[in-house]
């Protein structure tokens, strides 16, 4: 198998890995490089620039995320649902051929409306190589968090919903900010559980929202409480809606301190928890470069 | 009875009513002195400046808003619901013996979370009077939309729905406010009603949000059709939430844009609309005066 260089080429951050014949990761770097900064026709000269040093004739370059979306280096059309690891590896889109790849993302149409990912499925592939699972339903959370279904190491389900960006939108522009602490408080588990237990047994964000300014207003949490209460509120939104079950297990993908905050929701649903970090990603392309050394 | 002088004094406008003896309007002035521009202290000043000129030595002035919080000219106590017309008009707040005086507002603790209202207690006792109704179920659309019970005259359930300020912060300030048009374009009804639909249909709206998204994407609604899509959405994520029956009738408070995109979005769930418009304020606090006027 070749050297390969990993990257998750994302909106706002470009993130790679140097990653030896064995699967391990001799080195990583992480720029503010996201695909919103790169200028239409300057893919390539951002690539050299940024993981030139690390390409050599051997190398072989796998890019996930929103590098392939319209706005990216170039379009990969969307692999649709139910997709396995095959068929995200069979429909590589080669920007240099042999040597530079981007993965698919997903899309999926359920009859409501289509939903879309660009890099979670690599994430989530990585993830159940790393587990030895086949079946799991995992979540992804941040600006945009996903929720996904895998069965027999397909992806047969998955949904987007927009926790995070809600939650930065109520903390920072809505009229309940202006109650809100200016810095960052440190999170109070507490509030957090309570906005949690309120959103669980509530019908919508809509309303629960405006419970912050009610218990602010009735000195019922104090002002450096609200932003942990605002984070259980969209977060017990979010899982309330995933018709989970007592004694059922997710995977959570995330930073420690937000797997952290969804396992102390999930517990409220008797929900228990497995926990993957970041490297994921690196797992899931080096997988398709052992697939694409067999092929 | 006395000459009225009838404010609504909300958030960030002033409106205020000349009302005769037998009730009608005289004259109406509306100024943009909402509570937030008027400087602590100095509220008696932009009462006398704004309206000095309609007081008259017999004259009554009863005011209903935001004028009675905390940030107000004098803060009115919420009364708690249960709560009548009698209840109200026996706690008026006067800042003026006699003269002047500020309308409480209600509040609400079902167990979740405390909800308050002001001012718009004054627009129920209003409507009720105006449509000769002693039980109804009535929404005043808005920014934080509110939804009342009435039952034998009193006010007992009523909650808040951040409707119309969801549909700001996802309109100018989200991710997806990147995809929709800069101006306003013309209302599209039919993307309204597909908002309304997939909202009805769905869990919440961290999730359908997300559809303005896809369906640009995918290129199934052109962007100008995006705005009136998003108030689909958020309205009927509002409306499924309140256990509406087919055969039932609301009553709809607000302008007449608003208040036919709720009648649209309602015949959805099967009920009926009756529409109020602005003049419930009026009406409720003339039949306060008239009540001050027989004590």
């Amino acid at each position: 198998m070749r050297p390969l260089l990993a990257l998750d080429w994302g909106t706002s951050s470009l993130r790679g890995a140097l990653i030896d014949t064995n699967g391990a990761v001799l080195q990583e770097r992480s720029l503010a490089r996201g695909i919103l900064s790169v200028a239409p026709g300057q893919f390539p000269a951002v690539f050299d620039e940024c993981f030139g040093d690390w390409m050599t004739p051997q190398s072989l370059c796998l890019i996930s995320g929103m590098a392939g979306s319209q706005q990216g280096w170039r379009e990969a059309a969307y692999c649709p649902c139910p997709a396995g690891f095959d068929d995200i590896a069979a429909q590589l889109q080669w920007v240099e051929a042999g040597r530079i790849a981007i993965v698919p993302g997903l899309s999926i149409d359920t009859g409501g409306a289509p939903d879309v990912m660009r890099g979670e499925e690599t994430q989530v592939f990585g993830a159940l190589q790393l587990l030895g699972l086949s079946d799991a339903k995992l979540v992804l959370p941040g600006t945009h968090s996903k929720w996904v279904r895998v069965e027999q190491r397909r992806i047969t389900d998955f949904s987007s919903w927009m926790t995070g960006e809600f939650y930065a939108l109520l903390r920072q522009h809505s009229l309940l900010a202006r109650s809100l602490p200016e810095g960052e408080p440190a999170p109070d588990a507490d509030a957090f559980d309570q906005g949690v237990v309120h959103a669980l047994r509530s019908q919508s964000l809509l309303n629960t929202a405006f419970s912050m300014r009610t218990l602010a207003l009735f000195k019922r949490l104090p002002a450096e409480a609200l932003p942990s209460y605002l984070s259980g509120l969209v977060i017990g939104e979010e899982l309330k809606s995933q018709a989970l079950q007592p004694g059922e297990s997710v995977v959570v993908m995330a930073n420690d301190s937000l797997s952290a905050r969804y396992q102390q929701a999930l517990a409220h649903l008797g929900v228990s928890v497995q926990r993957v970090g970041s490297n994921a990603t690196w797992q899931g392309l080096h997988a398709i470069a052992q697939t694409l050394s067999r092929a």
